[in-house]
């Protein structure tokens, strides 16, 4: 009998942690951790991974930004190309550590002669053009700049969206879209099929949206790591869909003196604890998003969402750590 | 029956031509020109694909040294990671344009009702820690320098090997060595029984070595992208290997009066030519290692190998343009 399945979502902070500026030894290091703690869950698990970029991306744009002035003058290159980037980059760290890992794990499924292996495919992921964040432009991508910087690259780049952000400067903000499919969902099927562990939409997938032709085309968008990575689960048919971040669960009434874990909830405790405001400011930052991603995948036929941290990921799985929703 | 499996290796001008920075502009018109032609060949043949990524890790490197220093002091990746990085951008691209075009192809091999898709796998390739070729570094990487800047870049990277190049300046170069296997082929051959086209070992691959306990690790190097290629062929079995690259065959005597192309040629008559020199200075450039690496794919079991340009591709799968060569 297959093993269950389950996708893992990796934070920013499994690569590149707090204030680190992202260099290879860093990112080598924290992705070794990590990749120790998913050495944990694969005896019992098939996995499928998939990883937040922020801070890579926001590197490779602000090298570009600073390349493409004379005498250097290189090309800037569109969010879409700079989020593929990002997947070769860590997926290539996440299939090279792991992978060596694995050689001392366990064997393959189809061959027990040999090792399980890793795969990072380059994942595109459609959105609706018509969804209304292409209006409504909310993520911020990038550095802080002055007015000045600010009006200067408005000039530069009319299209942008630059936003002043409560007294810490001004900030580029693009749509944050809504993942439909994840285009390569065939090719991830494939591969785990054949009992490979998948890397898989990366930076919460390349944008693209479909015209009615089929004709698909990258667009300068961030989709959330965490809904890219519901919808991946759905369309691998995962059990089971693993939020790792830099906390060990959720709470209720964060950072309060009446903070309290949450061991285990259902889909519906989530909802109207969404509603009152029970979770507090454990909503600001990215619990919310996380909470509705884990939502979506129990209504979309989901069994479990587990949020914790990377380091409880194999207890929590067991019901012995982290917060567990159920439907 | 299976149609025969050939695997084309892009050259450089088939995403950034001549003198073009490689904005995102000039990529997709390029690669769509290549992948109309491509896709010409898709009705007979199955098709694995790689690439070169010259121009493209060049800029990365340039701007990840113009993004390093403050107040933007972002860090500066290894070359495997360069590499890695730039596997996703060309990766996405490909099978981007690629798969708009076989929306209106061949069906997929393995359902009549679907249309075939691409796939990209981040790929690393093995070298030996012990090719001479670290002892002896050669391929030159990124911009020239000024003796000032030259002395300034090794003082900071004392493990740089910076060299002059005939009167145009200083420049960096690192070791080129042989590829010995397709550290992601099991995957590649996967996603090719299961009837997709694979995009795979970008830029020559990652250059990874492997110590005594098979524990790979990246290495700062470039490898050959058409010795990458032919490793390539070799390791998923392909009848075919067609290098294309900005010259519509293979010529003798080149860039004389006596120049001749051939049409057909054989392993021993390449042989024998790049012994006595009749190949002239066709081999200046990359003629030479595409040369070498016909010869190579022939030894190792393959049963024709054609130099073309993409717009011939097919016709010289046919014999009827290009230079064949055979075993």
């Amino acid at each position: 009998m297959l093993k269950p399945l389950v996708v893992i979502a990796l934070g920013g902070n499994a690569m590149i942690k707090g204030k680190q500026r992202g260099t290879v030894e860093e990112q080598i290091e924290n992705i070794t951790e990590t990749a120790i703690q998913i050495m944990k869950v694969i005896p019992k698990y098939r996995v499928v991974i998939t990883h937040g970029n922020g801070p890579q991306v926001g590197n490779i744009m602000l090298q570009m930004e600073a390349g493409s002035h004379p005498p250097i003058n290189r090309p800037v290159l569109p969010m879409d190309v700079c989020g593929a980037m990002t997947q070769g980059q860590i997926g290539y760290m996440i299939q090279n550590i792991l992978g060596n890992l694995l050689l001392e794990g366990p064997p393959s499924r189809t061959n027990p002669e040999e090792k399980i292996k890793v795969s990072t495919i380059v994942t595109q992921v459609v959105v609706s053009k018509d969804d209304p964040a292409f209006q409504n432009p909310t993520k911020p991508v990038g550095p802080f700049y002055s007015k000045e910087q600010a009006d200067s690259i408005q000039s530069e780049h009319p299209d942008f969206t630059i936003i002043e952000d409560a007294g810490r400067g001004y900030r580029r903000v693009v749509p944050s879209p809504n993942p439909i499919e994840i285009y390569e969902k065939d090719q991830v099927n494939t591969l785990l099929e054949a009992g490979f562990i998948v890397v898989a939409s990366g930076g919460g997938g390349i944008p693209i949206v479909k015209n009615e032709d089929g004709i698909v085309q990258g667009v300068e968008a961030v989709i959330d790591k965490d809904y890219a990575g519901e919808r991946l689960a759905v369309d691998v048919n995962a059990e089971i869909f693993a939020i790792l971040t830099d906390t060990d669960r959720v709470y209720l009434n964060f950072n309060t003196p009446e903070a309290k874990g949450i061991d285990s909830i259902t889909s519906s405790e989530v909802e109207s604890y969404l509603k009152d405001g029970t979770f507090g400011t454990s909503l600001k930052g990215s619990m919310g998003p996380k909470l509705k991603a884990a939502l979506r995948f129990l209504k979309d036929g989901g069994k479990k969402v587990i949020i914790t941290s990377p380091d409880l990921a194999a207890e929590a799985l067991e019901g012995k750590a982290g917060t567990t929703i159920t439907p």
